[in-house]
């Protein structure tokens, strides 16, 4: 049997490396030599996992990756093109980003009912401006998104009083946790409850701006929208009449349709609006986390055993329990 | 007999005064009239807490209210003048701010760990840069202050998986929820353990400057200070040593040893610390809670019941639980 040939697409350095030795041969690609290295792979790493390359370089019938890995929680910059390959099996980094993600969007809810960013410009001017601000406990979010990362967020805020709303593609009458999921079709109803709503969904095709006037105009004029989800569930020109007509209080976008965002977005300064860079889930240590899942799974892919996380093609995600409907 | 007269020493309007009508004599003092005014009063309630007009006008041994109500935390603007009044009793606060305060530290611990200042200084220069941010979950925190309000954030750091050192002037052995109080002496102990040290101690004299040059030196080099209990449990001086020579890495505070903080402290600009004006327990209705409070405790004095919330006006807090030691 000949060696198992990883290509990995690299961006940052691959840490741990070393437990491949001897066991596999590892060829580095970059977008441009992707194509042409594709077809001798084996094991695609998409260790660069913002790029989109891998979908423009996919050589559809041709020779190809038996698995290709994701070290990212979504699997949008591979579907739909990897998606008709029978014999390919992709797998994502589901559970690396649940806490950091969950400490993340707790992090930005409490910062904006208590207004820190409003206090630290003051605390830049000099000023001393008491204030009211807005109790948690008490208040009521709506998540849309059910899978690990969107419960663990659902957890923090539970943990904190807040009344947790959780929408996802399946409904279920009973959660041990929540109560009960919400399907799709009741979040309409849900937004004008919410003091918080925010998303986490996997982006498909259906979810694609979802996001849109239509549903900030549902929302409560003190409501407040987080998105650590994918940029492209945001139609962002609405969100930003949203904010400047004051149809909702409030937003904070950790992804963005263009990424990183140009520097002459008008986003930058919408006001109300916080920016980060895509770094809601990224804790100290992430990178050698992701490695190790990676490596995790090689052991079983070598072992003959089945792979940890597979992605369901046509859902978009790992679907959360074996249970799950098929497609 | 006579009708209750009830001094208020008033800052902001007081509401819900209707619940007195036809019951008591209410008298509005300011910090001029109040000395004039206590000789008469049965009951003072010291509406602008923050004032210090109380401790500097109580009549000593002459004629003086029979109590005193603080809706503040902290008594520490009324003693030591008023610990002699055997017959005064004073009560306060307690129970209001439990929530809103520890909803703040954990947004402050959490905001620091993600570094959103840092995140916001960036999007006011609209630059994309990636960073990696802690995971709070797993880390230590030590909280000096076992009262109400340190229990409370005590509880919600447990729940997103910090450890907690509870420290309090009285140890214990066993506790429910953080397995163990931890005596006071213990605290430079645990200062070298701690990813996070919250002071929400009552201002004592055994209190004040606790948290000195030696104090901050046993802290990691990686650890942040929260202060919300009063300005002179910090030297300011030191921490803005500590900070300057980053021997800790941030700290917060929302008190100060003179407010309002003057527009040319040095405070205001020293890198790595956040300042916010003494606003951590105070969310949107919480003047009607206070009202509320110091009112269903009139109805109890008018019905000669025991007040609740009695300060011990020699340990200076309202002792947790009657099987605390007495002074």
């Amino acid at each position: 049997m000949s060696e198992t040939c990883v290509l990995v697409l690299d961006a940052e350095p691959l840490p741990r490396l070393d437990r491949l030795a001897g066991r596999a041969r590892v060829v580095h690609a970059d977008e441009k030599t992707l194509a042409d290295q594709l077809p001798e792979a084996d094991v695609l790493l998409v260790w660069d996992f913002l790029s989109d390359a891998v979908r423009e370089a996919w050589p559809g019938d041709g020779p190809r990756p038996r698995w290709v890995h994701t070290p990212s929680a979504g699997v949008d910059r591979l579907l739909p093109e990897l998606a008709d390959g029978r014999d390919t099996v992709i797998t994502n980094a589901r559970g690396v980003f649940d806490r950091p993600i969950a400490e993340y969007v707790l992090g930005l809810v409490l910062a904006m009912a208590k207004d820190f960013r409003g206090t630290w410009e003051l605390q830049r001017q000099r000023r001393w401006r008491h204030r009211e601000t807005f109790r948690v406990g008490g208040s009521r979010a709506t998540v849309v998104g059910s899978g690990p990362i969107g419960r663990e967020i659902g957890r923090a805020l539970l943990a904190l009083g807040v009344k947790v709303d959780l929408v996802g593609r399946t409904a279920r009458d009973t959660d041990p946790e929540f109560g009960q999921v919400h399907a799709t079709a009741a979040l309409p109803g849900l937004l004008g409850e919410a003091d918080w709503v925010v998303c986490v969904a996997p982006l498909t095709q259906e979810s694609t701006g979802m996001f849109n006037a239509g549903m900030f105009a549902r929302m409560k004029p003190e409501a407040h929208f987080v998105n650590v989800g994918r940029g492209a569930h945001v139609v962002e020109e609405d969100l930003v009449d949203a904010l400047l007509e004051h149809r909702i209080k409030g937003a904070a976008l950790d992804v963005f349709a263009e990424e990183p965002l140009p520097a002459d977005s008008k986003l930058w300064d919408v006001p109300g609006l916080l920016i980060s860079p895509h770094m809601s889930g990224d804790t100290v240590g992430w990178r050698d986390d992701l490695a190790e899942q990676f490596l995790d799974n090689f052991d079983r892919w070598e072992a003959g055993e089945p792979l940890l996380n597979v992605v369901d093609k046509h859902l978009g995600y790992v679907p959360t329990s074996p249970a799950a409907p098929p497609n």
